[in-house]
Parts: C-alpha cells; structure tokens; sequence
C-alpha cells in the first residue's frame, strides 16, 4: 500500500438476526465506502451474536487491534439491545442515563410517550459522546476510539455524516474499475504479470454474470493517483492488444 | 437453547471486494439459512482480507472453535485466489495438482482451452476432498471440518446441496416470524416478560420501515416445536390485549 501512514478500522455487526440468515448485512458496504472516502481501510469484519460476553471480548480485542473500531446493531429500546451495556462492561465504565441523551430523548418525544423502553435508548456509558441520530432522534456514542451504531440501515446512514470532522484519515483510497466481456482465466496470466510489476497497489478480478453474460471486473486501489493512472492504461493496453471488449460498467 | 447437542459453524468470508465496500455478501445468509436447516447454528463470521498470513490465522483460530468452518471466495484462476493454497499451509499439507478435480477440469473445457490459469483451479491440498460444482465444472474442497467453496454467490448456492449427506448437524433450529404494526419501545416491556419466563428460546425483535410505514418483527427460535408454539400463543395472547394489528408478513 502506498499510504504512508495506514490508518484501519475493524466493524463489529451484532445481531442473531444477521447470524440466523434472515437479516443480509449491508451496513459493512455503507460503512466501508464511506471510511474509504476518509482514507480509512477496512481491514477485518466480524458478525457476533448478541451475547454480552461475546461483544465485550471482540470489542476488546479489536479495539486494541485497529485505529476505530464501528459496532452496528443493538442499541434499540429492546431486551436484545445489550450493546450499551457490555460496551460499558468492555471499558469498565459506569452503565446509566446519559444526561445529555436523556434530554434529547425526552424533547423528541411528545409529553407522556417518552416510556421506560424509549428511555433505555438514554443509557450507555455515562462519560461516552454522542453520535446524533437526524432521523429518529435516539443517539449513538462513542468512547475512545469504538463507535456504536444502530443497525437500521437508513438510520446508519443518516448518521456517520456527523463523524466526518471526528475521524482522522489518511490519504483517501482511490479506485478505478475496468469491466470486461472476458472470463477470468482469459486475462489471469496478464493481471498477474501486471500485478507482480505493481506490488504496491491493489489488484482485484471479480467474475460477475450479468443479463445471462459472463464478465470480469478489474479493481485497482490506491491512496497514489499517479501510480493508479499508470496501472489502469497498462490494463488497457493489454486488453487491447487481446481484443477484448471493454464494457460500461458492471 | 434447547439443543441437546448444539452444533456450531463458523464463516470466513474472503475477499478485498468485501471489505472495500464494493460488493454486498449474501453468501452468509445463504449458508446460515441451509445450516439452519440441518441444525446447525453460525456462531460466529469473519471477513478477512486476500492476505494469506490472515487467512492461515483466522481459519486456525476458528476451525478449533467450531465444528464446522465454510470459507467463501479465493478459489478462482487469478493472482489474487489464494485460498487453496493459504488452506495447504493451514493444515501443513502438499499444495498441487488434485488428480480428481483435474480430471474434472480437463473433461468440463474443450480441447485447448484448459490454459494455465484453468489449470491453477485444480490446484489445493493434494489429499483434500471435492466439493461438486454443477455451475461452472470447478470443485470446491474440504480438509477435515473446513470447506471451501467459491466467492460467487450463484455458485455458492448450487454446490451446497452436495454436502447435505456430509456434515452432521443437530435438531433443525426451527422458527416463527410474528410481524407487527407497531414500534419497539410500545412492546420492549411485554417481549422481556416474556423472554424471562421463557429462558432456553431465543427471541429477537427487529424493526422495519416498510412501504412508509413502521413496523417490528419478532423472531422466536429455537429446535424444540413445542416450546416454541407456546412462545408464540404468549407473544399472541398480549398483542391482541393490546389491540396491535398483526402483519402478513415481513
């Protein structure tokens, strides 16, 4: 890799439901694309149940492993939202009403609907700061360097804006990719000699069947444009020297 | 849980494309719904990097944790396939030419077109055992309780079916999805009533925004049908005390 300072991040998904099957996880996606755009790699994810020592254990491990570390799921009103808790139990911070999210909470809800299950959505580690929720007013928290998310997707989404100017990235991990009416096997000899001449940038093949036509997607990754840009037209040189087709996107 | 003798997997999900944010893995819940139905229960996924010091490690760590392990991904015909052989060095095993799958291979392309890159997908520890493929001719494999089958999820999903008879799972972990009009925190007290008078079920409540619309799913499972019809009646019973509309479906 060509960052010069690698900075990583580990996400943490938890949920039975995503461990069960009925749940696809498309958090990791939304969160991945937008660490990138931070110049933040992803670098391992891990799919836990909600089990309290489970969550303490990898919280632990993790934390200590990568730069920022993201839980989603679990910080709901619910007996299976235990993430607060055992974040708590993993940092060995008081567990409690956050005072400023306990405020928040109550002026979101009308007189009279703010409930015991609406307020356990106030309680986390009592030291942790906020991460604020524009869509349905219950917060996430982070403490140290572990972020705790909901797992709503579209919630999620509408919150990891507010930690832009919270993160600190590297130099942003640029992407090009070339698509091809091609098979893997076809372009592998070629891909791998211009893999071996471009050690310091990622090269990725990804067979893909689409509209009832088999293709290949070309990914190349790297924080150095110039270095992409060189890699990208030694590709296509290749490719049209083979004669091969060239398509869209995929 | 009920589960007399629960049985356990673990998933390694392989591959940059996943963790880069590029592709969306549906390949656990795939496998996690099909060991659900053989009675076995995902503990635990990991989505690791095409790196093949963290593949040795993870899938050392985790095939002792588990019974079973299923990797996806890396077993395709370019550079960045490494699976069969970080496999080979996992288990201290010869990583070359498998004489079946081989012979697989050289029938499944035409004269002259099994080219080196072809060639290298029948490349893994010599002594492991073939998994089908009836897609795309090439064979996953397994060593002892880890097994290994491709990234592409059309694949994945038509090779599993051939390892039915294989692995040894417990009591199906059977379910029942009760979807309602209503939000969590109207019946978070209520669901922990009875998740306390019912300890050895397991009982999530999943909020969804659907059509405009807000709504929860309870999930109860567990292996043991009668317990978990029980469960139901329960979950019924206070939901029609609290005049909640039910959902078809969700």
């Amino acid at each position: 890799m060509t960052n010069k300072k690698e900075i990583t991040a580990g996400i943490i998904i938890i949920g039975n439901e995503v461990l069960s099957g009925r749940t696809k996880d498309i958090n990791t996606s939304t969160l991945a694309k937008w660490l990138n755009s931070l110049g933040i790699e992803v670098k391992e994810v891990r799919v836990i149940p909600d089990n309290e020592k489970v969550i303490i254990e990898t919280v632990n491990i993790l934390r200590k492993k990568f730069n920022y570390i993201f839980t989603t799921g679990g910080i709901g009103p619910t007996h299976d939202d235990i993430t607060a808790e055992s974040i708590s139990k993993a940092f060995n911070l008081e567990y409690g009403f956050h005072k400023d999210a306990y405020t928040i909470l109550e002026k979101y809800y009308k007189p009279g609907e703010f409930n015991s299950g609406r307020q356990k959505m106030a309680k986390m580690p009592t030291t942790s700061k906020l991460i604020l929720n524009p869509t349905s007013g219950a917060p996430g928290f982070y403490v140290e360097n572990v972020f705790c998310l909901p797992g709503v997707p579209s919630i999620l989404q509408s919150m990891i804006g507010g930690l832009n100017n919270i993160l600190v990235g590297g130099d942003p991990i640029l992407n090009i990719t070339i698509s091809l009416r091609t098979v893997e096997s076809e372009i592998a000899k070629s891909i791998t000699e211009i893999q071996d001449k471009n050690k310091d940038l990622e090269i990725g093949s990804y067979p893909f069947f689409k509209a009832g036509k088999l293709g290949v997607s070309i990914v190349i990754r790297s924080s150095d444009k110039a270095k992409l840009e060189k890699c990208n037209l030694e590709i296509l040189k290749f490719v049209n020297l083979k004669g091969i087709e060239i398509l869209k996107d995929n």
